[in-house]
């Protein structure tokens, strides 16, 4: 058994070593990582991604520790994707919240990995998605992605979840930056947590207001206070997550899994593509003039970039 | 004479109009941004680029207003082109600033530009890339990049930069996160801001030891402070940039526009293949029952992608 083999085993087994090590060869993206994808991907879309986002700060983390608490109640395995560089998850935050997670990470049934953007080669966004396809062959029940709600790939990365929940915190600056980071398009549940701070029905009321002007969606997305430090609101999440999962899998489900499937597919022949004419190229030694070219500004890369594709083309029919 | 040759024209000529038509054009990234980017190509390479980055909050608006100010009184043009979420400039923060930038905005030698993420489809690094060649090719002396130090992609749109200036607030909050988002290796010049807030000098004594870690570096970065408010220690800023600047003039900036030059050829290369076949691919209607295949698990987006390759180029070999 080669030891691919034994990886996907270990795998599909739940072994959390195994999954440890996926993730990691996954992160450095080369041919190891795509076997192992190819070898997986029957076993997966099974897991319910659920994504998280929010401000810095707005007390996500915490929220998720209870919620995959009383998924575990419910005898549900979870797998926890972390992006947000300011996440426990990750090593961020307070030691009190850090010790909290090591906890949750302890129990069999958790799964606990934090994705840091430098590591991964081929693009966070990418890491991501094929580390939640391993913990989606691994058996996990659901799938909890967390990130920050800043800037655009963080935003992005919570698309690969079915459940979009966005986690502010009272104080108008929250609502603005969702507003500014593109958090009221995606969220299908909004939550406006440390629901005990004063303002916090304001919160709600300003946040109604700024979803009644995206009209077009046929989800209306929910709002739901919650006091993540006691555990307040959040058997109302979960009812509201399952409710929203009813709505995906009378329809829509499908067909965002079938959009997706296009993306990855049309992604995986560019890279394929894009490997194998560069490698090609490198290896011709065609590229240094190239380069030079441009350099001395006779010609940009777009130009050049058509020359060698007609060239490439033309070669590929002259060949044989 | 064709629209986009009037628009080149307006850009070398540096108009305001030309510029920003452009640089929405680039957003959409179609045929016409690519005809741009061609055309002005050659009229680029002459601006210094610089980067700043940091928190939120860290006042780096305020600062680069200052340093704007100051390169103006020496007569230089410049180009702003801004990506973080919570700057003034994109609309973010409070009226006060907005003002400011917009007094800013009236000069004739000052170009500003906020980068929506939302808005630019080709992916916001190469907007921003195409946006800076636009303000190089108008002639500006300096373009200045801001970002928000949170997330890989605001990290690396830094790096399209010469000198990156890191800011940071005093407080040992900022300094944690500039590690954990690793502003602590792409800084070349790190600003601890709201220096007359107390513990301002701890902040400089916990950068430059977080500093001392990093010892390959032949460029030593410097660390000084400022109060932007009051425009305190920009000079010295400004010092450091032309320091720095000369560092890498002796040398390494040939290196970094060369690798630069390498990264935007074989990015060129990737979409314009990746176009072309996905394209073909659609026509022919292949795709349909190959993304069904997968849906049902069959297979998976790899695999496919190989088979597709490999037939295309048998394709390829056997036309004529």
């Amino acid at each position: 058994m080669t030891e691919i083999e034994k990886l996907v085993q270990g795998i599909l087994a739940g072994e959390k070593k195994s999954i440890a090590r996926a993730i990691t060869i996954i992160e450095n993206n080369g041919q190891k990582a795509q076997k192992i994808i190819s070898a997986i991907y029957p076993h997966t879309g099974k897991a319910y991604v659920i994504g998280i986002t929010g401000p810095a700060g707005s007390g996500k983390s915490t929220l998720i520790e209870k919620i995959v608490k009383k998924l575990r109640e419910n005898g549900k395995s979870v797998g926890i994707v972390a992006v947000d560089p300011t996440s426990p998850f990750t090593g961020g935050a307070f030691l009190g919240d850090r010790i909290r997670m090591q906890n949750l990470s302890l129990d069999e049934g958790v799964f606990i990995r934090s994705m840091a953007s430098r590591n991964s080669l081929g693009g966070l966004a990418k890491a991501t998605k094929d580390a939640i396809k391993v913990l989606d062959a691994a058996g996990k029940d659901y799938i909890i992605v967390e990130t920050v709600g800043a800037g655009q790939l963080e935003v992005d990365i919570v698309k690969v979840a079915y459940t979009v929940i966005v986690v502010l915190a009272p104080g108008f600056g929250d609502e603005i930056q969702a507003i500014k980071a593109g958090l009221m398009e995606i969220g299908d549940i909004f939550v406006i947590n440390k629901a005990d701070r004063e303002n916090a029905d304001r919160a709600v009321i300003d946040l109604l207001s700024a979803l009644e002007l995206n009209t077009e969606k046929k989800w209306k997305p929910q709002v739901i206070k919650t006091i993540a430090l006691t555990g307040e609101g959040v058997d109302e999440l979960l009812k509201a997550i399952e409710e929203h999962r009813k709505y995906l899998e009378a329809g829509e489900l499908e067909r965002k899994r079938r959009k997706r499937v296009e993306a990855e597919l049309l992604e995986a022949i560019s890279q394929r593509l894009a490997d194998t004419i560069i490698a090609e190229l490198k290896t011709e030694k065609t590229l240094e003039p190239l380069i030079e070219k441009i350099m001395n500004r006779e010609s940009d890369p777009y130009t050049i970039a058509d020359i060698l594709l007609k060239k490439k083309i033309k070669l590929e029919k002259e060949k044989k």
